[in-house]
């Protein structure tokens, strides 16, 4: 159930900080892993499908974010209607866009 | 500035719903204009850049609709708080999710 | 096993045309059932949904298209090499980019 | 001019893997310094932005090591013919694929 609150004040943030902060530490192992394989001069196709491997962990890692965003921080401006609320959807807006052009 | 309403009650909703006609009646163009050029066996790439234009407006349209229904719908239900905002928060998601991944 | 020979020449080039035309008149049918869903005012996520598989299908057509410009027109160059081969590859580097941003 | 020759014949071999190197090496310390916004609980939206940013500067790295792998290892393939071009026009479409879905 959604009750709707501030983005900090949420219990499970710290929680979600954690598993944030894992799988970007996660992502940055694999890009050293990339920069071993084309050190090594591993075949093209072997370093594309790893590249692929990567960029679809980031697009989960954002939409999970985003998620968690419209919950509270979009949540929240809306409950309260208004400029506020209209600034928060529209920077939703955007970063969507972005998401889906990238 | 936002003023949380129902989808239908919104005063421009007949203008987006001509609007959003309008745009699929052009895409539905396009994809005709694409098949003349398979019939005249026209150059790959240019049928492919076709191809991207149409996709690319299909997103656009998406991108547009999903604005409207975070700013109707899912404003409404985040308003009312509960269940009903959980459920609309969930299947914004999913679809942020589809258009991302198509 | 993949023998270089021209677009036009290719045995299977009525068959491909044909399997072409009919995705598209599928796409077109799609797209204007697209437009009954908007103007029967029907529910924004069901028409997003449907969206992502024209989407979907677009690109599956495109991928497809390139596939077979691969093995024609580009082996055909690139069998010749020099200034051709250069210029088909730029060409195919070009529409993979622009397949990857739609 | 492309003139076909092996992938780790050609002479910029060692140039495009300096290259590459230095971009993954860019990506790498963008992906920690998304790791600090996380734990400064920078705002979501900044997160998000630069999290496209990672994205499409990967997405650039394959578009151009594809675009290599098209020019080196699978034109000698069709330059020969047969099985060998078949399979590495193959590998090649299921790459592009993978980059465009992903």
């Amino acid at each position: 159930m959604l009750t709707v609150m501030g983005g900090n004040d949420m219990p499970g943030h710290t929680h979600h900080q954690d598993d944030r902060l894992r799988r970007l530490r996660k992502v940055e192992g694999q890009v050293r892993g990339l920069q071993r394989m084309v050190d090594e001069d591993r075949y093209c196709i072997d370093i594309l499908t790893q590249v692929s491997a990567v960029t679809r962990a980031l697009q989960a890692f954002s939409l999970d974010l985003l998620d968690e965003h419209m919950r509270t921080c979009v949540a929240e401006a809306v409950a309260k209607g208004g400029d506020e609320a209209d600034g928060k959807l529209r920077e939703a807006h955007d970063a969507i866009t972005r998401l889906v052009r990238s």
